[in-house]
C-alpha cells in the first residue's frame, strides 16, 4: 500500500513533470545512456549552436550582451531554459520551473530596452536560477518537506528576489535541496536524488545542490544558495563552480522558507553560485546597489565598496588539514596546487593551524540542535515521510535548551569567537606580515557517491558560520583516480572515528571526475576584499 | 537583628568611604544645608578657582589644552577627582574609587609627553567616569548586587576600557546604577539611592544614573553608561547632560559585568554622556579609532566617518506624543520649543506618529523577560538581599520561555521590525521630502522625584533599543512650576492606566527644576550622522 505522503509526493512529481513542455527537452532517445557518467560536454553535443553560443557566456557578458542589444533578454532567457531543461533531464534538478513567468519577465525588459535604449539595471535579462526556498510570486514552495505541499502558489516574494528583479534578473526554475536543509546532499522524498554533472554516481552537494548541478551544467550563470553550515559552499566545490559565502547581515534574507527559520543561534545566509569569479562580484554589486538594509532590518547599509589589491605579494595561510579530519588525496592535491601556485606567483604561503577548531565545531552542533530537533521532526511528523536519513544527526538524541543553558551556549560562543578573532590577528607569517587570506579545504573530498550517507564531517566550512567569516570557494581540480592514490589512513585526526570512516570510503575510482574546490576566506563582512583577493589566487592557479 | 547580606552591604559601603581621602573632601560645614535642592552650582561656591577653571571645559577643550601643554594631565586629573568627590558628597554617586590608579596613569601621561612631545592619542589625559558594569583592572565590580560583593578586585578591563587607555583615557571612578541594571533609577541595597544636582529630591534617571548625576556636576567631562532600554539617555534627559545610545555592534561590549548578559533578545549598548555635544563625537571618533572590531567579535568595522550635514533645509519628523502614553507639561513645553526653534531655522516640521508602538513595546517586555526573571532573582537569591521594587516587572509574573516560544517571539520581532523600516522609509513630509531625523521625547516627564516609583513608562526610549537605532539625547529646558502647569489628564492614551497614574504624579512644585531632554533619531548604525543632526538642532535651540 502507498502511504498518503507517497502518494502526495508521486503528484507533486507528476506536476513538475507537467510543466515542463516537450518543447524544451532533449528527446530520450538523443540523451547518453544512464551508464554515462560524466554528463557535463552533453549540451555541447544536443544542443543547438545557438543555445551553446548564449549559454556559454558567463553572467558578466551576458549583461554586456544584452545591454548592447546583441541578444534580447528573450533570447537569453530561452537558451537557459533549454540547457536547463536539459541539465534537469540528466541530472534531476528542478523543484519548480515557470518558463511562461520567466518569457513574459524577459519579454517586458526588452521592450523597456526598445522603447527607452536602457537597461532596468545592472542584471538586465540575466537568467537567475534559485534554490527552492526562494518564494516567487505564483511559484509553489515545498522545500522538500511532503508537509509543504500545499499547491498554493506563492503571493509574494523574498526580498532578495524582488530586489533582483529590480536590478533586471529574470527567474525561471527552483532547485532541489535535502529533506530540511540540514546535509551536504540533495535529496528529499519528493523530488529525489540529484546528482553531480561530473560522474552521476556522485551528489552535487549541498544543501544547495540543485544550485551546484544547474550552474556546473550552465543551465544558469547564477544561481542563488543559502549557507548555515557549507551549503552554498560544498556544492560550489562538488560541483566545480564558484561560490560566495557572505557574512550574516549583508544579504537580505527576509521571507525566504527555511527550516529552524527563527533560531538566532547559528543563521543561515544567502549568496550565490556561478560560473565565474567576475559573477559574484556582478551579483554581489547589483544586489547590494538595490540598498537591501531598506526592506530587511538585519542588513547593514553598507554599499558594495570596490577593492584594490595591494601591489605588494600577498600572505596566505595555508591550512592544508584542519587537525580533526585529514583531507582525502585530492583535495591534498588541490591545497598543494593553489600554494605551489601562490609560491611561484610570488606570493608568501605558510603553513597554519585554526583556533581549537574542535571547540568551534562543538559550539555549531549545539547551535544546531538548540530545540532538540524539535522543527525539523514537526515538519516530518506532519505529513509521515521519513525524510532523510542525513538529517538524523541534526534530531535525534537531543532535547531543546532552557533559556538558561541557551545563555549559556550564548556565553561559549561569544568566548570562542573572541578567542578566534585575537587568534587570527595576532598572527603572522614567517616574515612577520599579517595574514591575507587563509586558504582550507572545502570539505574532506572531492564530490561523494550520491545518497550513500558518505559526507561524514563539514567542519572545513561550518566553523565558518559559527564565525561569521567571509568565505569564497573557487574550483581548482577534479578528483583522479590514476594519480589521488589511497594512502593509509592517517590516524592523526582528533577525530579518529570520523577520520577512518571517512578514508575507508576512499575508493579512488568511486570520486573519479569529482570536483574539488577551495575556500578563500576572510573575517566577517569582507566580501569585496575577499572576491578580490580569491581573484588573486584563481590568477596564480590559471599561469 | 541586621541580615547578613545587610551587614556585607554595609562594609562594602564602608570601604568605599574609606576610599576617599579627607584631603579632597569639601568639610562637611562648607556644604550646603540638606534642603538646598539645587546643588549644581555648590562647586563654584567651594572649590577653588583653578579646579573651575579646569573641570568647567568640555572634554574636547580639556584634550586640547593637555595637548598643548597647558595643563598637565595630572593637574586635569586631580581637579576632576576634587570636583567628583564634592559631586558624590552632595548626590552620592559612587560605588568605587580609585585616584591612586588614576595618578599613576596620569603621571606616565605626562612623562611620555614630556619625553616625546606627543600625545598617546586623541584623549591624552582625559579623566571618564564609568558606570559600575565597567571593569577596571585592580578595581572591584559588584554593580549593586550584595551577592557580587566578594573583595575581589578585576584582573582585566573591560575592552572598551582597554582601548580607551590606548587612546590616552584616565579613569578614576565608577558610579551608582540600580540593582540589575533594569529601571531607570539609581538605587541599590548596597550604595543606596543617587540624587539630582538640580534638585534633590529628584531621581539623576537610571540605570545609568551615577554618570548622569556625575557628568551633570562635572565631576567627570564624560561618562560611560549603557543601554537596553534608555539607560543611558534617561540619565542624560534626567541630568541635563548629552547623551548617545549607539546601536548595537558599533561599540565594543566585551568582558562588561551585566544582568542578563548573554540573552541575544534584546542587547544593552555602551555608549556615552558628556558635557557637550562635541564631546559625544570626541568619545565615539577616538573610539572607534582604536578599532574595537579587532576585539570584539560583534562589533562591525566601521570606522567613524566624518558627515557632513547638507547645506538645504532639513526634515524633522516630530512625535510630541507616542499615543501611549502624553508625555508631562515640561516635556510639551520643551517638544514646542524644539519644533519652533528648528521652523525659526527654516527647517521642515511635521507632526508624525510611529508605527505601532505599543507592538514594539510588547514585544521588549516579552525581550526583557525571555528567562522568566530566572538571573536576576538569582542574582537576588544568593545573598537574600531584596533588590529595590522597580524592577519587580521584570522579574514576577513571568516563565521562562521555551526554545519554540522564543522562535515565536523571534519571529514577531523580526515582522515588527521589518514592518516599522519600511513604514519609515515611505514615510514623506508634507512637502514630500524624506526624513532627516526622528524627534521624540527620552521620557514621559522630566526628572521625578528619586525612590518613589514614579518612573512608570519606558517607551519613549525603549522602543529604540528594540529597532536597535541611534538615538541622541540634548538638553532642552528644566521643569518650572510657575508655567509647567498641571492640566486634566489627557486620558487618551492606548495605556490608560499608565497614562491615568503618570498624569496624577504630576504635582508640578515636586518636579521643579528637573531637566528636560529630547531625542534626535536616526536609523541603525547612524551614529555619525545623528550627532551632526542633533548639533543642528542644538544650533536652532541655542539662536
Amino acid at each position: 500500500m502507498v502511504a498518503p505522503w507517497e502518494e502526495k509526493a508521486t503528484a507533486k512529481r507528476g506536476k513538475l513533470a507537467a510543466s515542463i513542455s516537450k518543447d524544451y527537452m532533449i528527446p530520450e532517445s538523443e540523451l547518453p545512456p544512464a551508464d554515462r557518467l560524466d554528463v557535463s560536454q552533453v549540451p555541447k553535443e544536443v544542443l543547438p549552436k545557438e543555445v551553446i553560443e548564449i549559454t556559454d557566456l558567463t553572467a558578466t557578458e551576458i549583461v554586456d550582451a544584452v545591454a548592447t542589444g546583441k541578444y534580447s533578454a528573450v533570447e537569453v532567457t530561452t537558451a537557459f531554459i533549454k540547457r536547463a531543461v536539459l541539465a534537469h533531464q540528466l541530472l534531476n534538478v528542478f523543484t519548480e520551473f515557470f518558463p511562461e513567468i520567466a518569457l513574459k519577465r524577459a519579454a517586458e525588459l526588452d521592450e523597456y530596452y526598445k522603447s527607452t535604449g536602457k537597461t532596468v539595471g545592472p542584471l538586465h535579462g540575466l537568467p537567475i536560477s534559485l534554490k527552492d526556498q526562494f518564494r516567487v510570486k505564483g511559484v509553489e514552495t515545498c522545500m522538500g518537506y511532503v508537509a509543504w505541499i500545499t499547491n498554493e502558489p506563492e503571493k509574494e516574494n523574498s526580498t532578495i528576489v524582488d530586489l533582483l528583479l529590480n536590478a533586471g534578473a529574470v527567474f525561471f526554475v527552483k532547485t532541489n535541496i535535502p529533506t530540511s536543509l540540514m546535509a551536504a546532499e540533495s535529496r528529499n522524498c519528493v523530488f529525489g536524488q540529484t546528482v553531480n554533472a561530473y560522474n552521476r554516481t556522485l551528489a552535487p552537494g549541498g544543501s544547495s545542490g540543485g544550485e551546484g548541478a544547474i550552474v556546473s551544467m550552465r543551465g544558469a550563470p547564477i544561481g542563488i544558495g543559502t549557507d548555515i553550515g557549507g551549503s552554498i559552499r560544498i556544492p560550489s566545490s562538488f560541483s566545480g563552480v564558484y561560490g560566495l559565502k557572505p557574512s550574516h547581515e549583508r544579504f537580505p534574507y527576509l521571507k525566504v522558507a527555511n527550516s529552524l527559520e527563527f533560531s538566532e543561534s547559528i543563521v543561515s545566509v544567502d549568496g550565490p553560485l556561478a560560473v565565474s569569479l567576475p559573477d559574484l562580484t556582478l551579483f554581489s554589486k547589483a544586489l547590494l546597489a538595490q540598498e537591501p538594509w531598506k526592506h530587511d532590518p538585519r542588513v547593514i547599509a553598507l554599499p558594495f565598496k570596490d577593492y584594490e589589491v595591494p601591489s605588494r605579494p600577498l600572505v596566505f595561510a595555508i591550512e592544508v588539514n584542519d587537525g580533526l579530519v585529514t583531507p582525502h588525496p585530492p583535495v591534498l592535491r588541490a591545497m598543494k596546487m593553489v600554494t605551489e601556485a601562490l609560491k611561484k606567483a610570488g606570493h608568501e604561503v605558510f603553513e597554519f593551524k585554526s583556533y581549537k577548531p574542535e571547540e568551534g565545531l562543538n559550539l555549531l552542533y549545539r547551535a544546531y540542535t538548540v530545540d532538540g530537533g524539535e522543527n525539523i521532526q514537526g515538519d516530518l511528523d506532519k505529513s509521515g515521510e521519513p525524510g532523510i536519513p542525513d538529517i538524523l544527526p541534526f534530531i535525534k538524541g537531543f532535547k531543546a535548551l532552557t533559556m538558561s543553558e541557551l545563555f549559556t551556549f550564548n556565553k561559549d560562543k561569544l568566548e570562542y569567537k573572541t578567542a578566534f578573532l585575537e587568534y587570527m590577528n595576532s598572527a603572522r607569517s614567517p616574515s612577520g606580515q599579517k595574514i591575507d587570506a587563509w586558504i582550507r579545504p572545502t570539505t574532506v573530498g572531492a564530490s561523494v557517491p550520491a545518497g550513500q550517507l558518505k559526507i561524514r564531517y563539514l567542519g572545513y566550512t561550518g566553523l565558518l558560520n559559527l564565525l561569521d567569516y567571509t568565505s569564497v570557494v573557487i574550483p581548482v581540480t577534479r578528483a583522479d583516480p590514476a594519480i589521488d592514490l589511497p594512502t593509509p589512513v592517517p590516524g592523526n585526526g582528533l577525530l579518529k572515528e570520523i577520520e577512518q570512516k571517512t578514508w575507508e570510503d576512499y575508493v579512488p575510482k568511486d570520486f573519479a571526475n569529482g570536483p574539488v574546490g577551495i575556500q578563500v576566506i576572510g573575517g566577517r563582512l569582507e566580501e569585496e576584499r575577499m572576491l578580490a583577493v580569491a581573484g588573486v589566487v584563481e590568477a596564480a592557479l590559471k599561469v
